[in-house]
């Protein structure tokens, strides 16, 4: 049977050479004697592993020596409450701006942590464009903890091309455009992806986190929606999803 | 090089003939002209996948038809918080036993979420032991919410050989034991098991609960950390962990 390339906005093709090279390190990971999902994650092995990763990450994305690099779970899904957990602890508001279905998912789980203040939309029609508010509609940057964008969005085919005009912290989603464009990580206070759009397997996330971001959260949030705790632990807090992570690897050394 | 042999309490062996099946479907599974990993969570092949690991794990532990079996992400650490944010609903109170660092981290988590009893403790004797208290010693079943175990100890060498004498629902992780021992799942309110020690890769958690303790979870829960999520949707909320799940089915087909 010939290779078939599914497209979707969710998992999606990986590079052949990508699962040529996983199948053949698949019983056995070279020098190991073990495949790396049998690996420990506290082995010499996994850690390099791991470290070459985010090592990859971070000349690919040209990530600031101030950002954290770190490898969660749970999905986009769970960063729409981990953002508001983490970053509303001052003002507890932030600003979001509504371009699709994953925009209004995000905003709407923040809303019990924070008081969402929805700057834009573009719901009115359809999703299909990028709503451009002037610098003064959003909130001054003293009255929100941080201001958030979907990057990209898939399904209705919009992405930004400039910034939003506001002085708060920026989060992006960029689970559907991370390291297929250029993205000036300085910019940001917080990136993630979910690794299945654009960068490997389902099951682990990609989170850019800018240093003095990361601190104690909101009260109640638990130990694994807190950044500080996989911050602290090079993602190593718990055992991590090692094999996606690795998958992951491969992928950044194909690119 | 010969194979080596993890026995770690961690990510440990997989069975050689499960690794050399994955080898054989990396590139393409069969009939899908494509990688586990590169499929859509939401397509026909893999809805198989994910339904047949859900059939074998009912099947393999005999869950009654009351139960849902789900899997999530996060690990076991994970389920530390989800179990009082989930269950911690009515009295907002729970007995948990201490029987080794992971019922340690478990009740300093639930603490988070509610009144802690720590009925019993082997931390006196480094843990060498399973406290077995009286029936009278445990909270009344009208004033928890549940009662809390770790059924086996890997790094203590302790499991129980018989039940707590509480008439609470029982919680228990079972990550270190799950399908290695029969465990009459009926006894039970919650059970889980981190898949990296008995069951598979790592980034999957199996979660067996019994369908009238998912209900509304505590205020302020996100969504990803509910059961009722997970439950309602058949583990398809967002995109699962795809290919540990499907390593998970492997796994099962070979026990």
């Amino acid at each position: 049977m010939s290779r078939v390339y599914n497209f979707s906005a969710g998992p999606s093709m990986l590079p052949e050479e990508v699962l040529k090279k996983a199948q053949e390190e698949m019983v056995e990971y070279p020098g190991a004697g073990m495949s790396v999902m049998e690996m420990s994650h506290r082995s010499k092995v996994y850690d390099d592993i791991i470290k070459e990763t985010e090592r990859l990450v971070r000349e690919l994305m040209n990530v600031p020596d101030n950002y954290k690099v770190m490898f969660v779970q749970g999905g986009g899904s769970t960063q729409f409450a981990m953002v508001p957990m983490n970053l509303g602890t001052k003002c507890k508001a932030a600003d979001y701006l509504i371009t699709g279905q994953w925009a209004k998912k995000a905003a709407q789980e923040a809303e019990k942590y924070v008081k969402v203040n929805r700057i834009a939309s573009s719901a009115d029609k359809t999703f299909s464009y990028i709503p451009k508010p002037e610098a003064s509609e959003f909130s001054p940057a003293d009255e929100v903890d941080y201001c958030y964008i979907c990057y990209n969005n898939t399904i209705y085919g919009t992405r930004y091309t400039e910034l939003p005009k506001t002085d708060a912290v920026l989060v992006a989603d960029i689970s559907s455009n991370a390291m297929s464009e250029v993205i000036d990580v300085s910019k940001f206070g917080i990136l993630f992806a979910g690794a299945q759009k654009n960068l490997g397997p389902a099951g682990v996330v990609l989170v850019i986190a800018r240093e003095d971001l990361i601190g104690e959260p909101q009260e109640g949030t638990p130990t694994m929606l807190t950044y500080k705790t996989h911050a602290d632990n090079d993602s190593l807090y718990n055992t991590p999803p090692t094999y996606a992570i690795y998958i992951f690897k491969l992928v950044l050394e194909w690119i």
